[in-house]
């Protein structure tokens, strides 16, 4: 990573306006591509109000586009899209691209390092999760309500200058940010807790709290967890004996929380089905283990999903 | 059955409610036990809209009691309590029974005949499905709009002059009745119809033309039914090799048709979820038969249900 890196940030929603906008905050050299909020960004700039201190960025602080190939080639890529346009990988990203760019997704689920390996080469790819309670409330206006920091490392496995040099990146633009030693093992206990609470939430359009406030739904809850418990084992990433249990105890206090399946569900809009749902449960079954409560409930969503309003099936 | 028997409907709801207001208009001896709707059918009497005739029952010309000991010993006690009630079984029946009273259960799904059997003994049940769209649209008053026919057979099996007297009754009433070689095998069909229609319809709360209309949830419904399928075969029921086609041929003519769960659930009543789907998969299971689709789908009604307003958990 040079001194003072290109950064560009592909699908600047609530995610990736408010990391892009904090990294430009800093000096940074931060450019965003972006489409729905293209024109009132570049006119209004970013309108961030957080819960570690409100900002705004002016136009002209930072770069911005609606075509890829109207940006700089960057350093780095940070991908926070939608996983449901990740069809649009090649176009977005491909402009991007010098022959040392890192790419780093910060999307949810399971599958996105391994689609941008595929178009892009292994050895560019990083991942990570952003543990955050963040909603866009405007062209340009975020509201980041909770939380905030990040976790990352190499697609590849093990250390690096990289990574480390992309963590310095987010901490000293006040993000916390650390590297871990396994991405894959960061996925699924994250998986442990979307499986289940985005699961259940979108297909019950139910708040978290109401899907544990009964037996059946901490039944529930326990078995699509002991699943991923047992399909991460298969893979290597051993899980705590006590997660399921352990996530249900953090969800509690969380009250009537929306996950973001439930609140896409509730909009009418695509949700993270495959990224969420359908990559854990094919990387499970593809490692023998049977997934049965996952995959009714994966199937169960994709009817929800398909059976939108004009949805594209 | 003697000649001009005493019949005792017990739970008279729109199934309950028609069946025994057209054997009255026949002139049979009907007896109905019911609870909130008692004061205004013992006022009233019944008001019945059908697509097989309208007509009227005025007070006088039937029984009616709002506690079984208050009816005469009955020669044939006719079930249609909803099952979520089957708990009351004995304090509603028991006062009705003489040494060769005959039950016949008109309930949805499975389980009721064994339970009656269990409690009042197994020489005494038959048992029976209405294939019938019917609703209560106000305090005795009912509207039937379609079908009505009646299969029914004694709960031990085999043909019997009970049975073939107790299908006279009906017949002669106007309503077709057969008596069936085999109830288990009729009510499994049943099943193969109730549990993804119903469970899908009252988990999602979509009509029945919603459930297929996608790719996703005709491979739902799909294996769901050839879960049932497999579930029969272990209990001695072969049904079609091509019943899931059929039944989803069955069903797209029927366009937004509610079924009765999803019903109950828009309306925030108990939903029949142990007799359509617990029923099946307690029995499936220990038949050996794995049916995991309805293991997740019967959990997430199970939350449904147990997840109402001041439902009873």
């Amino acid at each position: 990573m040079p001194n003072r890196p290109t950064l560009c940030v592909v699908g600047a929603g609530a995610v990736g306006g408010y990391y892009g906008a904090r990294l430009a905050q800093r000096g940074n050299d931060v450019h965003f591509l972006l489409r729905g909020d293209f024109g009132a960004v570049r006119q209004n700039g970013w309108n961030i109000q957080s819960c570690a201190g409100d900002f705004s960025l002016a136009p002209g602080s930072f770069g911005i586009a609606d075509d890829a190939r109207k940006l700089p080639p960057a350093d780095l890529v940070i991908v926070t899209l939608k996983t449901t346009a990740n069809d649009q990988f090649e176009s977005l990203i491909s402009p991007l691209l010098k022959h040392d760019t890192a790419i780093l997704t910060l999307q949810n689920g399971l599958g996105n390092e391994e689609q941008l390996a595929g178009l892009f080469g292994r050895e560019r790819v990083l991942g990570g999760m952003a543990f955050t309670c963040i909603n866009r409330v405007g062209p340009g206006k975020i509201h980041h309500i909770a939380e905030g920091w990040i976790r990352l490392g190499e697609f590849g496995g093990g250390p690096s200058a990289r990574a480390d040099g992309i963590a310095k990146l987010f901490n000293d633009a006040g993000i916390d940010c650390k590297v871990l030693d396994s991405l894959l093992r960061g996925r699924w206990e994250k998986l442990s807790w979307n499986v289940p609470f985005n699961g259940l939430g979108a297909a019950l359009d139910w708040t978290t709290d109401r899907v544990i406030a009964t037996e059946a739904g901490v039944a529930m809850v326990t078995s699509l967890i002991e699943e991923v418990k047992t399909a991460a084992a298969a893979l290597g990433v051993k899980l705590p004996d006590d997660i399921a249990r352990r996530q249900v105890d953090k969800t509690r206090p969380m009250g009537p929380y929306q996950s973001s399946m439930q609140i896409d569900r509730r909009e009418g809009r695509p949700m993270e089905v495959e990224a969420i749902l359908g990559q854990p449960l094919r990387h499970g079954e593809a490692a023998g283990v049977a997934m049965p409560n996952l995959r009714a409930l994966y199937t169960l969503v994709r009817m929800i999903d398909q059976g939108r309003p004009h949805a594209k099936t």
